[in-house]
């Protein structure tokens, strides 16, 4: 409805509106969400006729109210969390645990070294094994992963799109030597390899070979493994990124297409794949525009899938995973993460999710310990068992705010897709750089929404409290013990290795090889048999490099959002006239290198920070993602950088910075001061500071108090300039 | 919509559901509700019109959308924490605190003896004095609660519906010496004694002169204090109690109409009050059910009203405070009760509730200490500020489950209502014991299903974990120092008592009695002038029942419910096949006696296992409420039982069991057996061990469990006959 609308009741609302309001108006009620979508005082049945609304049910087109017929009724969604603890032995302990305590599904998380195809005692991979998910070498390390967990029965979902022909591989192998047959595994491999170039960055090969491989791999599962979901095209990492909540369904969906387009000219007719697409989105704190976001994806998806005539009603139905939203979450008052995941638990629910995973409260800070990690599916638990959410189909459906913002989220996504198609599609337009800016710029808007405190974040720049808190201190952090994992590792690959027939090994990689040289062939038969073999992850993967190359990313970072968004100019002069007057002192601009180092590829924060500096007057220059401390070291001599910061979001910020700072001394570069930011442990900032890090950052933080905090690091110094350090050497 | 109903799109939905479900039919898909609603799997457009569904727009009547045409787009709801810490200066500390942290208007809770009337030097409120709230003896207490707090300025809630007149005095009498005038005061009297009689206990005077009371404090702060709700009718003590959703509301609802008639009857016009009358409910675990409930509440209130024919369209408009659920919490796990007390607020505001507490997560174990209290807070900052749940008003309206759900609610309440109305109103139904009956069979079937796991808790009955969680345990518990509270309080009553004019209070006293002789003469000035005069709450309160006489409670139980509705029937056969062969041994059935010691009137729990128990076989005893425990020892003597088990929710434990052992020892019942139950803290059953507890049953204990440990407890010990007892003399 338009509030301007006039029949008499809503005239009368009107009238009464205005008498409470005072001396506002009753148009001043209304509010504008960061998707440009306008959020109604008060919606009406007038609201679904103005959106043409035609009521469905679920399990017949277009879906809205769900891909099945009984939805929850007829089974609860699959409480699915997404873990991985340092090896596989752990990792295998944990998931018992979690399956005892009414888990119904599995979703593995691996380490980095394992999703960018390096074995664990690669060079590359020193700072990360073992770090934010299970390191797996070899098949044998993927068989200590599921012992004692049927895989015929057990429906495994993996989180890979890097070295995920070897993973498939693993996987595959590691059933068969159980006794079960491919055509018996369940489960889904993410295998969505445009959002690593978008957002996520754990990608091997260039984007081209690495289609091949998405394509290859669907048609494989398509007609060998007909109950796994070959592909899962994922929003989760681009609302991570930043994206709101329309972009991230367009450009899923639109990644959607690209996926359909590149199986259908590797010759595979729509049918034959599309029933086992699969989605995976993110669920943030806007409660009711995150249930229309499922709502709408269903009914866009449907409408999407139609010109490619399918016949199996089964092509058209868009089922999804959801997770409830990392960003959200914040390292001050840990608990209040609680109440965050489950708000987003139930909006994914209301939403019609296939499967869900909640995160644990204190992921802001560390990985999930026993406990977290218990109340987390908990979440899950109580809502299935203890409300009567479960109850009825859809419940939602026929709401006006509800079904308005539906049809509002469906024609903006729509007219995006339509936007990325007409300029060629989501490969083309991340050629082109214009998708990745789009999400960068929300990214850093968000931010300075949240420093300026339009955002509000309870804890974090609203109602913060200076007080001591018992309970929220004693908090136990799960700590990994990385020498010993590193130390099991080396000593499971040289088992590996020294039992394998070295022959066989060298052939069947070999083969791989040969394969890749031909696009036509499928890359899948010949890296199962190199990995039945005991070829290694990290051998798989460099064979296929050695022909596609490896892919150099570049980071950049939008300008002048930051500023443009930040609401209160003021605060923003102060910054700069400070930079101002200490560039005076300096003769140039105070100039910071930001850094991401070892396999770490999150780069949301770095990029945010590097927009917000730089709008605030820094001189800032961006490392190569996965730098190594030495070329990051060279890096900030090379430039005469005042200031090199690392951003640390997966746990290796120790073994780097300690390794940053050996290089710098060696190189006459004692003189540059490090800092740090990202998710760190409070308990590391003591080791950090005696490092030299003069200070550490965590999330939440201002980049405008980050800002004052260098000036005072590089005001409070005599700084040396470059001739002298040249000099000092 | 009928799931028969057979339009195309039904019919196909039908058709797809059928194959999802194999072997089960659609209609199996329907789940009946405590309450006797029946939740269709699904709602289409069809249910509306089967409910003849007309649209409403929010403040208009009949208000279903909410009471305010801008609701939380004008302003959100309150965020109104009840609370109070032992002394009134602890309470004024941490109320300080939490308005400093975002709470928006207090709402104070008294200790028992203060609820029942005693000041803290009475015999009777020997073990309660601090305990579950604030003791105020006298306007001097009251003083220092509120200091420098402005009243003018501050809307403060009193949960207080027994001691009322003297707690009203103490509020208008410590805001006149604040210098702020009684027409600026701002808050709610909870004033509602027919809930006492029916679950809550804290009543002071018999039914007649209580509702007298509460006629001339509606009559007087309509007249004087223009913004203050003279009551709050409250449900939530009957859901607390174990009612459903729809009997709660009824009954509520039922009870307003008794205090108009009333108040009517004592000559008010119905505009003088009708606008100030607020209703106060708990929200629990069904979310839609409870959604429903509170916005059926306004529609059927609107119409209920009509009949008296007010001029004022306030009069017709229900607002409400809400409560989530203290019976949903648990014990078991308790940072689980985090995420319920999430899922009850986000129904209460989706309800359309004026202002909300937030329980805080261990409160099934002891009083909140600052952090469980600040992160109950924060559930509802989080929802105002972090989430788009507040975007638009009554977000649910049109959807078909929604207003369905709201219809049933409606009409089954309507016509409880008029099921009461035609017996002759609340106060004859609760003089019949029927209403009190119908609460109490709801508890117990409540109570079977659980035991029974039909309902299901997680971490209670459902996915129960033995292993130790080192968070769990490390949880702080608040602990109140009883004796240091007890001679604050006694200290703050001689001072007082040593600087007044003794002549003045004595002759204010003596009004108060020829006042309540006059049942025409309104009692509030005069109370108002002796608290002036400096006479304590237990002074006036103990001139009232020189003429209105002291309310002596019965405590009895209904019966074979808990054994009808318990699912398993051969785990019941256990149960009582081991009675039988104890009565046997025995001579007669095993005998207990129950009992509620100090002023502790919390007695849902009492009756359950009385109820449970006796349907299991047990020859069950109740003693009296409020009993001394010199006379639960007698009583347990006298009726020659086995055990005696003492129930206690409001912390007083220690204190009154030592005091039981040591009558049952002189008394010569040193052979009885003593076992107690209740919310009772972990760290206080090593003490009632050493006192002679046999167990200690916490919330969440099965009553077929407790049967049977009470029937190790009997067989592993020779018992004594009776006869042996008085040779043992």
């Amino acid at each position: 409805m338009s509030i301007h609308q006039n029949n008499d009741a809503m005239k009368k609302w009107q009238d009464v509106a205005k008498k409470e309001l005072k001396n506002r108006s009753v148009e001043s009620l209304a509010i504008t969400s960061p998707e440009g979508i306008v959020y109604q005082p008060l919606y009406t049945a007038a609201d679904l006729k103005k959106h043409d609304y035609t009521p469905s049910l679920p399990g017949t087109a277009p879906y809205t109210r769900g891909p099945r017929a009984t939805m929850y009724r007829g089974r609860p969604w699959t409480i699915r969390q997404y873990a991985g603890f340092s090896s596989a032995r752990e990792s295998n302990k944990f998931y018992k645990q979690n399956l005892s305590e009414g888990q119904k599904g599995l979703s593995v998380a691996f380490d980095l070294p394992t999703h960018r195809g390096y074995d664990s005692d690669h060079p590359m991979a020193e700072a990360d094994v073992g770090k934010a998910g299970v390191a797996i070498d070899s098949v044998e390390d993927m068989k200590v992963l599921f012992d004692g967990i049927p895989l015929d029965r057990m429906s495994v979902s993996m989180t890979m799109s890097g070295a995920v022909l070897p993973i498939l591989a693993c996987y595959i192998v590691a059933a068969e030597e159980q006794g079960v047959a491919k055509h018996q595994l369940r489960g889904t491999m993410q295998n969505d390899i445009l959002k690593e170039y978008l957002v996520r960055n754990t990608f091997i090969y260039p984007p081209k070979p690495s289609m091949r491989i998405v394509a290859q791999i669907l048609a494989y599962t398509s007609k060998h493994l007909p109950l796994f979901n070959g592909i899962s095209i994922s929003g989760y990492h681009m609302q991570e990124a930043g994206a709101d909540s329309v972009t991230e369904l367009a450009y899923t969906l639109a990644n959607g297409l690209e996926y359909i387009n590149s199986a259908l000219d590797a010759g595979l007719a729509i049918d034959d794949f599309a029933p086992r697409l699969s989605f995976f989105f993110g669920i943030g704190m806007n409660f009711f525009m995150e249930i229309a976001k499922l709502r709408a994806a269903r009914k866009l998806w449907y409408e999407l899938i139609q010109p490619f005539k399918p016949k199996n009603p089964k092509s058209s139905l868009l089922r999804m995973h959801c997770q409830t939203s990392g960003y959200s979450l914040t390292a001050q008052e840990p608990y209040n993460n609680i109440i965050r995941t489950t708000i987003e638990a139930m909006a994914g629910v209301l939403g019609g999710t296939q499967s869900l995973h909640t995160n644990a409260f204190d992921e802001a800070i560390a990985l999930p310990t026993p406990f977290s990690a218990k109340l987390a599916r908990n979440t899950q638990l109580i809502l299935q068992h203890e409300t009567d959410i479960c109850h009825t189909i859809d419940p939602l459906a026929g709401s006006y705010a509800v079904e308005s913002l539906t049809a509002e989220v469906y024609a903006k996504a729509r007219a995006l897709i339509e936007e990325v198609t007409a300029e060629g599609g989501m490969m083309q337009g991340m050629d082109s750089g214009m998708i990745k800016a789009k999400i960068e710029e929300a990214s850093a808007a968000k931010q300075a929404r949240l420093d300026s405190k339009e955002d509000k974040l309870i804890g974090v720049n609203h109602y913060v409290h200076g007080h001591d808190i018992k309970s929220e201190k004693n908090l136990n952090i799960l700590k990994v013990n990385l020498e010993k994992i590193k130390r099991e590792q080396f000593e499971s690959l040289q088992r590996v290795k020294a039992s394998r027939d070295q022959d066989l090994v060298t052939k069947s990689l070999y083969e791989i090889e040969q394969t890749a040289q031909d696009p036509k062939k499928n890359l899948v038969p010949p890296v199962i048999n190199a990995i039945r073999h005991r070829a290694t992850i990290g051998e798989c993967s460099f064979a296929l490099e050695k022909v596609f190359g490896r892919f150099e990313p570049s980071l950049t970072a939008v300008s002048s959002v930051y500023f443009k968004t930040y609401s209160d100019k003021q605060e923003l002069e102060e910054v700069s006239a400070r930079v101002n007057s200490l560039s005076d002192t300096l003769g140039r601009r105070p100039r910071i290198l930001l850094v991401k180092l070892g396999q770490d590829g999150h780069d949301r924060g770095i990029k945010v920070v590097a927009t917000g500096l730089s709008d605030l007057g820094f001189d800032v220059d961006m490392g190569t993602l996965f730098a190594r401390p030495k070329e990051a070291a060279k890096q900030a001599l090379e430039n005469d950088c005042h200031i090199i910061g690392v951003s640390s979001q997966a746990g290796g910020h120790l073994t780097l910075v300690a390794d940053l700072k050996k290089h710098l001394d060696s190189m006459g570069g004692s003189h540059i001061r490090m800092i740090a930011g990202g998710v760190i442990p409070e308990d590391d900032y003591e080791e950090l500071t005696k490092l030299g890090c003069q200070a550490i950052f965590g999330p939440g933080t201002s980049l405008v108090t980050c800002a004052h905090t260098l000036l005072d690091i590089l005001g409070n110094t005599t700084k040396p300039s470059s001739s002298q350090v040249s000099t000092a050497n």
